[in-house]
């Protein structure tokens, strides 16, 4: 999983039918300091998540396996809301 | 789900059975601010997505997610035709 | 999918049993104007595809769904033998 | 799979229902030799890894496959921890 | 799939139970001229590859197909080992 900052949403009103009702967050990812790594994506989120929580996301299919026989076209979703990170190491000090 | 915009189209008379009658459209990869990331790929569209249009792509096998128990080899598909992004914070200005 | 050339093929006669009888291509991925991307991969070919033929692949798991319950081993198969590519815009002139 | 260090956690009290009780920990992804590469992820532990274990990831959807049916959405997971890793060749040293 | 050498081994004692073994081997992704590219990973063997093998390897969850309603946390599998490879072109002379 990958952890990242929410910094926005998206906003469609045509979309595949089995998606409607999901809110769509602007994730951008980060190294457990915070720093910002890679490109934004856009996860789902079921959980409550809001502008500027840090967050853990499951990118790939893996996304949809929220419950048991769902089968909905998304490839990121928000699992949790971060209550704190702690690194040992020289990498994210 | 990573954001885009429709810039072409393909056509292939030959292809896997299973793929007859699908559309596929080719879409640049963007930030949230429309700057162009990563290289163009392929995309199957259901929903009416057309030159220019700004959409929302899921990526993987999560891509064929759209119908229960559906078995098609795509690895991208457009989900939603985006009306408008809203970001906060200094990555996506 | 991914746009992309066939330049080349593999031979192995020591494999995992469900993949006899499959003919394994080598693709150099490339852009939309036929620009080589990225590193040359091994793709599954069922629909005669040959050398210098331009292609669309499917990568990852959805690879396999070519058949309803086939189970088989691979990560990337030519779904089409491409006609035409047509686009707009300045990235792909 | 990926060769790793464990470098820290995380700790989320609201996350996806089907996640409570899994453990989150941060692996820094590494060579055989041990030099580090790419970005830390958040990996789930079933095995008992702490600080500084070696150990090796699962990633993608294939992380969930740890029991038959299950259906959680994690996209990495510690498979092992590392006893020792033989190396021939001027990669790794 | 991707094309590789095989450069060494891991041995882990502690692992996820249903990986008991099986046989974990350190690839070193190869272009089809030999030439390295990316780092090394670690794959499953069931087809008897050893030290320096040129070898296919499949990634992501599609490596675990290799029976029916198997489910192993695995991501990469090595699915041939290679008798020959032609290619033309410029990629890989």
């Amino acid at each position: 999983m990958q952890l990242g900052t929410v910094i926005g949403n998206v906003w469609a009103t045509r979309k595949e039918d089995n998606l409607r009702g999901l809110k769509f967050l602007i994730v951008q990812p980060e190294l457990p300091d915070g720093t910002s790594t890679e490109t934004p994506y856009i996860a789902i989120d079921r959980i409550g998540a809001g502008f500027g929580d840090k967050v853990m996301v499951t990118k790939g299919s893996a996304a949809s396996k929220i419950e048991p026989n769902l089968s909905i076209p998304i490839d990121a979703i928000i699992i949790g809301i971060i209550d704190s990170v702690d690194v040992e190491g020289d990498n994210c000090g």
